[in-house]
């Protein structure tokens, strides 16, 4: 098999909503009049975002996932992505695999595949995703102001919960690690959230490299500080309402820098707080308030009686040895 | 220095026509009103598509070249692009090089960089380029019939000469080898003739892994077959003039097969010759009328007499051993 019948068995379907689909120079998209693109890119390589061994289907779902995420980060509605793949070599039963994990996700958010490159090479996926928001409603990280409440979506710390547990650092109950695994290999991007959100938060960003690393470049771009409860830990990590009650040090660690939980942190004036609540309640999605916006620049997590916490974690940077 | 720090220094200039550049989770892009977007992807790879001690600046232009022909493919104008970069190690004056090579070719393109992601990993660069083109005006692969013309921009088979040449496999002049290896390094995309011949070309595709492998696309595509002459060889490939004159077995594997050419092949009626010349000569770029559409299936390659020679060679293709 070839690059081209690669293409034509894996990935090549009828075009639906674009004029044209995979097999020309170019994809051709229409967006709708008025309407703004938002475009995000991720490039996954194994060994660092993924294991060799990794179940093809999870990997399929993981790496369009992550790309939904930051449209879910902007406000944007999914409309389409490319997909450029090099391989080590042509596995048919792993790429049928892949292609089914990708396409059940992409189907769900009504998210077609348009175009695509597929090369040999050590294994690397590189998706860039295309969605529509209205001119002006994007969620962007500048927006955040002093006195907005800071809130989080869903559960944090459970992808990291099951990364420690594979390297043999935390003993977990068998269900509850199959949940945090679940977390690490399907996260679920918050995509009708975002949207919800539109028009009420005030800044928005997606939890990839850690909630606190990634709240820095929020507090950054807007020219704020801000506070986060550290109390709140335990209620965010979704296997402690499973009965796994990890030392604070740990706990922090997981929930505050854990990575790969794929959850919105945003921004909204107190006065919205019902709105929120509503936006969380319509698209079936828990909403937490976990802190507040300040003038001060900096980010202080508070204990229970008001008093910071020394942090000695970090956000996830690729080339940090 | 990390990878946020890589970022800000070497890929983030100020956003100029998108609403919103590098730096959050989406780019925001403003297609104006009615314009379809032209997309497409390349993937390129260390050891397939560039050897480990490529002249960074050179990869720099390459990588976005290849992207810019396939929107000249189109007959589309370059807007935006997204860059996924994988790197097995920071090196400082590498990443300035490469970014002055892209950027370099982006500005002449007016083309501009919006977003990316970086991570460590095997040197892998992945870029999707977004271009405009009125609706029902994309030069498609689908659109050749019997009777058209067939014509390829510039010459072929330098890039292909170069490589071989640096292979050992063939001896040059120092003056020959210099210009074939900056053929293969800094292709010319041509977008400005795949724009002039918007209405003119029923049918255009880049010329990547050589002529004869990418016009089976379009015959395919295009439900048609086709002719090409073969004496056009000698006057396709620009080492011949400069008085390398290789034998005919040599000649037609590195013009009709060679590979990374960069240039546009398309088909157009004969009534529109004149306007194919003048798209040729308003945009200052060399085309040659070489063969026909016809509409028996497959493609022949005919000697001076109309008789149809054996082809041994084939186009790349990334999975063939």
């Amino acid at each position: 098999m070839g690059e081209f019948d690669l293409i034509a068995r894996y990935f090549t379907r009828p075009a639906r909503r674009s004029p044209l689909g995979v097999g020309d120079d170019c994809a051709l998209l229409a967006p709708r009049p008025g309407m703004q693109l938002a475009v995000s890119t991720d490039l996954l390589v194994e060994g660092r975002h993924f294991l060799a061994n990794v179940d093809p289907r999870t990997l399929g779902h993981k790496c369009l996932a992550v790309n939904l995420s930051d449209l879910a980060a902007c406000g944007a509605q999914p409309l389409a992505f490319t997909l450029s793949l090099a391989l080590p070599r042509i596995d048919e039963p792993w790429l049928a695999a892949f292609a089914q994990g990708l396409f059940a996700l992409a189907d769900r958010f009504d998210c077609e595949l348009v175009g695509g490159d597929t090369t040999g090479g050590p294994l690397a996926i590189n998706i860039t995703i295309f969605g529509e928001v209205p001119p002006g409603q994007a969620l962007l990280r500048s927006g955040a102001r002093p006195g907005d409440d800071l809130w989080v979506s869903g559960t944090l710390g459970d992808a990291r919960l099951a990364l420690e547990a594979s390297r043999g650092h935390v003993a977990l109950p068998q269900e509850v690690l199959a949940a945090a695994r679940a977390r690490m290999d399907s996260p679920e991007p918050r995509v009708a959230l975002g949207m919800a959100l539109r028009g009420i938060a005030t800044a928005a960003i997606d939890v990839s490299d850690g909630l606190l690393g990634d709240l820095a470049h929020v507090l950054e771009r807007s020219g704020v500080g801000a506070t986060v409860q550290a109390d709140c830990a335990a209620d965010l990590l979704a296997a402690g309402s499973a009965g796994f009650a990890p030392a604070p040090e740990l706990l922090h660690e997981l929930v505050f820098a854990g990575g790969d939980d794929y959850e919105l942190a945003f921004t909204a004036p107190p006065s919205r707080r019902q709105e929120v609540g509503a936006a969380g309640a319509s698209t079936a999605t828990r909403v937490t308030r976990i802190g507040s916006i300040v003038a001060d620049p900096g980010l202080r997590l508070l204990d229970a009686q008001g008093k910071a916490l020394a942090r000695r974690f970090q956000g996830f940077d690729h080339f940090r040895p």
